[in-house]
């Protein structure tokens, strides 16, 4: 141990390291904090990539498993501390290097704000999309580690698909790098995608170039209440069928909407079974909105109200950002799950999961990033009573069990962490687990980087 | 042999297996028929799964080399036989077995015709962007292996971004299942964009699941002649820069132009120095052309020319797509290159282009994906004359060392197969190849599949 503070020290200055018990304590979870988590041994913050190869020789020299870390708003465990780990945090090294409009790329640091980017490409007339509800506080390298989605994916997709190039350090302290600053690139297997979602557990992002995209015009949202969630499901069946593409398309229950009206008296239709939010950021988002209107009415809407102008569509996705926090208000835990089943099969799912609350008898909130067939099923439950939290876990995984048999998968954009190690398994299976440990150990032979993640 | 061919029979109907020499050569080779090529022990056209798990489980135990083939339209001899080797053709899996309108996906086998497959989905609304100058003859198994663009991937990317999920006999003959029919996925590393551009070296596909988007309006096209290729790149750095997103940016350079005026007579402006050809599939494209043609009138179009209508559109597309063929009947012998450059440096790549032409006393007739930074140099020269074949050779590789100085790729969609074996490893230098091969190691340890390939 102080074998390890002498060998880190001897690259990094004293203000990259942290060794107060009480301080590296707050650095072992991510908001998975139900999740098992170790002690770490140090904390550091390097703020150049030669400090980051450092670290990782280091740890290879002394074969001390390294934990590395974003904003820790992950949410399920893959950035929980080992016992006696280097929690490496990128959180400083948190430089925009280069905004390009006409290549439409940005080149960053991994401890970026998702949301300082967002913003710094606006001002250049361009778009960065992935914008998980955390966006205002979690970091780009995150993003990259647990492939994050968020509400713009129906229309823009995930982060996989925004990253173009990488360098990354590697578990010996080699520098990678991967990719392109172009628009197209085949040359060789895509490491690059291979990084990406990989939980830090083959390597450790230092650089991304990002693609852009130029920036659409305000999005204009129409809310839609409907009596029955299958009643919705349809409308968003239709809504996709027709050929439209919504930049929005969600999907909250009345357990959330309550939620919601509960914490911040937003004044949604509490009355109603399932409300649908539905977004264009195209030219005429209006004329869109009034088409899938019609397309909600036909499907069983009740109520149709597209909002007049932006300010009005802002509070309607406000709403929607605050679900989760919502749900969590209801008991004095959650579990989130994160099942995403093909479009089609969403009425399914959604019926499925209110069996199991009632089986389980469970409050479970759900709202649903619907375009995309991803739920968000949230456990409500009382942490002290020992019953009601076995029960939770219980129902938790019987939801995962329902969306893998509706052909879809355990996690639609959260990752696996520690939360779902043994689902990632039940869903790829042997041999699909025995090449992923396959590719872990041609990358990290010494099992140093994230260990216990994932498999 | 007789017992490989023994062995191969318990498993395949006799149809399947050809032994006939005459015939089997005829498979030796891709388009790339430059490239190095051995001899086929036998071909063998399974029409099934488990044909495909015999065939790889036979050549398992007889430790003999497998090479998979589509319908071998490949420019860079991925597809080549080695000696002695069973070459694995597809092409008779070719069943659409799924469109699905709500889920926007398609199902396939990897013998389906692009082209077909693109026909098919159109009936139900949908679109399958990737489109190869082959897509009438190439299959989307090839495409996947070798992760084709095409004209539409300025604005809808390459087949990597259309691949959700793989079936993949591996080469032991075990079938695995990777990727998904959702939207959103995030199970584990992403084995399914690993395959993908692979080059049939970790595995055999046998099914894929397809992402569609729905059918976009038809798109219309303009065509500005320019006097410099150095005007048609700031025109196309303009209308990127500008947030436009055309369906389709490419550039014509004079010798092209010429060679498909020779070849079909097509009256396009012989005068010019480059013809850029633009088109959008938006609701409005005359308005997007207008603006377009502003901004090549800015950077010095000396004439622009919007279609007036669909018909006249698809003459110009034509006009394009027959590039590559118009250049092969310049010379006697063509080498095509593909170096993707950023956008930025698209001017400077062609300008080195035309120098090199220039130094090694060559024709090289460029036309480029100029909206990707994508050029397509064809290196016209006579093979009968050692000196100028020479030549050909040292100014195609100097084609690739300018790519790579401007911070591009040696190959944007044509791949790597044999052809450019020994640029890859200078791409991807030797950390990153010794990744690739455990890669390689971890799916395929007795290397079988496809050797030889890559690196």
């Amino acid at each position: 141990m102080s074998d390890l503070l002498e060998r880190l020290r001897t690259g990094l200055p004293a203000e990259a390291l942290i060794t107060d018990p009480d301080v590296t304590a707050s650095y072992a979870h991510d908001m998975a904090s139900f999740c098992e988590a170790g002690t770490p041994a140090v904390v550091v913050l390097p703020r150049t990539v030669e400090q980051v190869q450092h670290v990782m020789r280091t740890a290879t020299e002394l074969r001390v498993p390294v934990v590395p870390q974003g904003a820790r708003t992950g949410l399920s465990g893959a950035a929980n501390a080992s016992d006696g780990c280097i929690v490496l945090s990128l959180v400083r090294m948190d430089r925009i290097l280069e905004i390009s409009p006409v290549d439409r790329i940005a080149v960053v640091e991994p401890g970026v704000i998702n949301a300082v980017l967002s913003r710094a490409v606006n001002e250049h007339g361009l778009y960065y999309p992935p914008d998980p509800s955390s966006w205002e506080t979690c970091t780009i390298g995150g993003n990259i580690g647990t492939a994050s989605g968020g509400l713009c994916c129906v229309k823009y997709g995930v982060t996989a698909e925004y990253v173009l190039g990488l360098d990354v350090v590697l578990a010996d302290g080699r520098l990678l790098t991967t990719g392109r600053r172009t628009a197209k690139g085949v040359a060789g297997y895509d490491l690059t995608r291979l990084f990406v979602g990989s939980e830090g557990s083959l390597g450790i992002v230092v650089q991304a170039v990002l693609a852009l995209k130029p920036q659409p015009p305000q999005q204009l949202v129409l809310a839609a209440e409907f009596p029955s969630a299958a009643a919705a499901c349809d409308a968003v069946c239709r809504i996709m069928e027709r050929g439209h593409t919504p930049s929005l398309l969600e999907l909250m229950d009345r357990t959330t909407v309550r939620a919601v009206n509960a914490l911040a008296s937003m004044g949604l239709p509490e009355t109603t079974e399932a409300l649908l939010l539905c977004a264009f950021d195209t030219p005429d988002p209006a004329a869109d909105l009034a088409a899938v209107g019609a397309l909600c009415t036909a499907a069983g809407a009740t109520e149709v109200v597209p909002a007049d102008n932006p300010a009005e569509s802002e509070l309607l996705l406000q709403a929607r950002r605050m679900s989760l926090t919502a749900l969590e208000a209801v008991k004095s835990a959650t579990m989130i799950d994160d099942v995403c089943v093909p479009r089609s099969r969403l009425g399914e799912m959604l019926a499925g999961t209110a069996a199991i609350a009632e089986r389980y008898d469970l409050t479970i909130g759900v709202c649903s990033h619907a375009g995309d067939g991803n739920t968000h099923p949230v456990v409500c439950f009382d942490h002290t009573d020992p019953d009601e939290s076995r029960r939770a876990r219980e129902s938790f995984d019987a939801i995962m069990a329902l969306g893998l048999e509706l052909g879809g998968t355990i996690t639609g954009e959260h990752g696996v962490g520690v939360l779902k190690k043994e689902w990632l398994a039940r869903e790829l299976g042997e041999t699909g687990i025995e090449l992923q440990r396959g590719i872990k150990a041609a990358f990290d032979p010494l099992g140093l980087l994230n260990p216990g993640k994932l498999f």
